[in-house]
């Protein structure tokens, strides 16, 4: 593979590694042949240059004496990191001064509660959801313990194919909040602008598609995402959310699930996943360093993807993409083979070329190629020219 | 320092170190050398074997083609992690049959919600709390939002210097539970046994304390630890239970503070904290396989601790213990200089000789060296010396 770690580290850390750098650059050589191309939907694929620094800071932080592992989350050396993680989130989001930057436990399903637990109040007693595929279902039916939820829209007639048109949307002006997923890991659709929802706080499920591109953020209200896609490692959801929205957060709440104690605490309430934090800073730290920022991500991730639909557009029907072109994701490419034998030699003949992860979610079946920022370009090129070779042999 | 993991890993990877051995070894001789002795409170100190492995593997797990960062928690690889982490525990401490082991989000402060959120039952609504120190008041405070909360004793009046006689404790025998801290990180303070409750379930935060030594596991209801003690990085808190009690949990809980929805799906309702649990499982492989198990454990924590206590008893009163003699942690060291001009003094000398973090808790103040299971006896013997040395040179 092609990124090139160890000049990025040296370069940071300046004397230290400069004695070290060729026993590191010959055990790296040796340990990237035993990599492969991880299509995995999440946890997921990691820019190497970040899983390089995190190993060889393993045992001992330049700062810290100890390693990243051992240090407390109220160390001076943990607090640089936390805030370099927000601030580069910042920075690359261009996040309002009226926003706050919360890192998490328990994923975007404690997320599910949290957000109705806190966004309902007095005079707002319901919220409306978008239901576009598994995960705003999961989110919808576990917000129903915390209120009453209405469905704004449902694709489940289209099978999950598209995405509501904005004639289509009917937002109750009286929600609490309205609640989208901006993309379906499952089935393979994503909104490629925010929906209209006037005055009513836009709430956004970005777990699988944070970081892909630049987002306005003060069109949100809330916006939540796992790390474990495109941001860091599983064990943080980074919460995005407006400051006023702070004061509906009721001080009988679990203090663990109230935003606002969060918030006053700086994410540090109680012992911080100081290790996911970690690789979170250094992910973003490669986003602006090493990509330059989410609009050159982007360009990225539009023509990886398009590497991929391309192929399966020109296949005269051996691959069947499962979303419609307009709801096309870039993050997650869900298509079909003409039959269950084809599917499962296409995931087998792929894995003994080192591209794995490629089988589909059980509820849809098929094929999911998960390609999120970090998957190089020379992945799914890998990936492309075996769709085409794939078909050439096997297409009847 | 004196462990050696290079031959234990080489052991478990067989061929694929090899090569690399005399590389890693050079390596690692120069990281050493930047490592202090780190009596930090928590996250803490690691057994190095633990880190050198998390080191080596980092870009590319055995099995997986990948790293621990980036492969799914459903996929085969992860599985087998999160079932030796469990079977390492249950090996450790005799956990019988009738036992469920967690490994959750959220720390100990979600615990405190989760507790009397799943325990408390119709016939049951209160519980009772033993207040022993920072954490169990922290406990019990956080539990009165969920329900009435009786005190069934406080160690205020003696400054949370010592625990409850047996003569003392008077449960109430309609509690849904009671709930003790064994070993009271700020105030270092612990129970050498459990305190007799009869028939009501045993609830313990042994966030501090677990994996120190064997447990009689049946006399609990419900144990949970963080692990960013004794047992592994910050992001993952184990959870004993009791089979039986899993049928209190409501079905209107918040899915993610539901016991028994976690236990149905064996940890993997939604994407578990796959690093954090990794490294437990590397912990618990020390414990068993280069410590040989918990009494081995319990008996150089023994000696470790008594080397400190010594020192604190010989000093003519040059250093005061905070807790009582019979109550004394054998995890957390809390004792006072004659002035804060000294306790400074004795913070920053010691950092100069790199035994570091061993500044007190504002709340209590003087000094605290947390000497849990993965501090070396090297590290001991050197702050020791150092106490030695330090009142030889300071006391009047």
């Amino acid at each position: 593979m092609n990124s090139t770690p160890l000049t990025a580290i040296a370069k940071r850390h300046g004397p230290r590694y400069n004695a070290d750098l060729a026993l590191w650059s010959q055990l790296e050589e040796a340990t990237m042949t035993q990599r492969a191309y991880n299509f995995s939907p999440g946890p997921a694929v990691l820019p190497e240059p970040v899983l390089a620094e995190v190993q060889r800071d393993m045992l001992a932080l330049p700062t810290a004496k100890a390693s990243i592992l051992e240090i407390s989350h109220r160390s001076k050396t943990f607090k640089e990191i936390l805030a370099a993680a927000e601030a580069n989130l910042r920075q690359l989001l261009s996040i309002p001064d009226n926003y706050v930057v919360l890192f998490l436990q328990g994923g975007s399903r404690l997320q599910f509660s949290m957000v109705p637990m806190n966004l309902l109040e007095a005079g707002h007693t319901s919220a409306d959801y978008l239901l576009t595929g598994s995960w705003s279902k999961h989110a919808w039916k576990e917000a129903q313990k915390a209120g009453d939820m209405r469905v704004a829209w449902d694709g489940a007639d289209g099978n999950y194919t598209h995405l509501p048109a904005a004639a289509e949307l009917k937002v109750d002006p009286r929600a609490a909040y309205l609640h989208y997923t901006s993309n379906e890991t499952i089935h393979g659709v994503q909104f490629a602008t925010e929906p209209a929802v006037g005055h009513v706080p836009l709430v956004c499920d970005a777990s699988s598609d944070f970081l892909y591109k630049p987002l306005p953020i003060e069109r949100y209200g809330l916006i939540y995402a796992c790390a474990q896609k495109n941001s860091g490692p599983a064990g943080v959801t980074v919460v995005i959310l407006r400051k006023d929205l702070l004061q509906r957060s009721r001080d009988d709440l679990p203090s663990y699930l109230n935003y606002r104690i969060h918030a006053d605490e700086g994410s540090l309430m109680n012992t911080a996943p100081t290790f996911a934090i970690y690789v979170v800073r250094l992910v973003t730290d490669w986003l602006l360093n090493e990509i330059g920022g989410l609009e050159k991500m982007h360009a990225r991730n539009e023509s990886k993807a398009k590497m991929l639909y391309e192929v399966i557009d020109a296949s005269d029907g051996f691959y069947t993409g499962h979303a419609q072109a307009d709801g096309r994701s870039l993050m997650n490419v869900v298509f079909r083979l003409p039959s269950e034998g084809l599917t499962k030699k296409f995931v087998s003949e792929a894995e003994q070329q080192d591209l794995t992860e490629l089988g589909g979610h059980r509820s849809v079946g098929g094929i999911r190629a998960s390609i999120y920022n970090a998957m190089p370009v020379a992945g799914v090129e890998a990936l492309r020219d075996f769709m085409i070779r794939f078909r050439d042999e096997n297409a009847s």
